[in-house]
């Protein structure tokens, strides 16, 4: 009872990795709002990109003119492709980053800038913030991946 | 000998991990498709992005009108789009809850669903079927998303 | 001490997994940079998607002329995205691969030729390359996923 069980918690038990799950979870969970965010935007706008989603409207062109693009529901979908861009280099080089055995201060430091960063980059996207607020938050995010890779490649290069 | 082997084979031993690996190789896959699916529209319905992509049509003005959209392919690339918002949320967390120790039979019912759903999802986009067809199935693996993330919350926390 | 310490490095110390983090820090870190070539284009072509981006270019319309978009900077993102699309599923299938226990120089031979090819891609978009050039680097990168996920499906399957 205890081979298998035990392997398969051991990853989970090292604090680092603990740091990962829940930071990673969270800007993963942050990420997926943006689709909740999107409806509720191609709703209230009633701006659809697909004929069948605009059938409850009527037939015809009634329907039609409810395929349109607009500026807000554009706006969500730039912060969902942003937080795809960055998103998932994080939490690759996150993971590669927690099993180059960091210490738990300095991981716990890299994850939660991060993850402020990403949930400033999205306010400051749909309020939206005047510039630099968005471009400062990106940059912050971007440079926590970066420097997370820097010692990834540092521990294990094997080219 | 069998030190290394021995721990890097420790992972997938583990029936968790093993229907994870299955389930996620099946999704990525699932979305890689939608690559060929895409370049068959592409060239079917000869609507392309770049100019160098024409220019087996001829050059000059008679190539240029195939850069142009077309519906499908546009179509496609939406579902594609959705696979990488969906999917890779699926991924990122369901490895972390593949390691967080849950029941086999609760982590296949998770994966299986999910899988399912997405599968489901590009059928609805692709025929196309009719609402709520195609919101029910992205809602489906949604939740299942969502319900690994709460377990990983909950087992792992460490802010 | 030697406890948790011992059980988070194990993974790191395998060769297999050590390529694997190496690779894939490289192609994430190069999937990255397509937001540096997108900020350089987007500021030196003056074409934005956010009017608070171009406030700095003065009030009302003088600024509103730069709410545009331009060939280069659409080049761009398009290399991006199909970064999303096929360095995703490297990542997340190369991880279950190289948990799958493959040989060394195997396992070298399939990161190698991905990470090659998908530098190559980058190039033969940006410069831009005439086809097949794109077409084919494209070709081989996703041929070398979709034979790791063979050989995780064969090794692991758990349905």
């Amino acid at each position: 009872r205890r081979g298998k069980m035990a392997k398969s918690t051991q990853l989970i038990d090292n604090e680092v990795f603990r740091a990962y799950a829940t930071y990673t979870a969270i800007v993963l969970l942050k990420m997926m709002l943006m689709s909740l965010v999107t409806a509720y935007f191609r709703i209230t706008r009633k701006a659809f990109a697909n004929p069948e989603d605009t059938a409850s409207f009527g037939k015809g062109e009634s329907a039609k003119k409810y395929l349109r693009t607009d500026p807000d529901v554009e706006r969500v979908r730039r912060g969902h492709l942003n937080d795809l861009e960055n998103i998932v280099p994080f939490a690759g080089i996150g993971l590669l980053y927690a099993l180059s055995g960091p210490e738990l201060s300095t991981a716990l430091l890299h994850f939660r800038i991060f993850a402020g960063a990403r949930i400033l980059h999205t306010l400051a996207y749909l309020i939206p913030l005047p510039q630099p607020g968005r471009g400062l938050s990106w940059a912050v995010g971007y440079s926590v991946t970066f420097s997370m890779a820097y010692r990834v490649l540092k521990t294990v290069l094997l080219l």
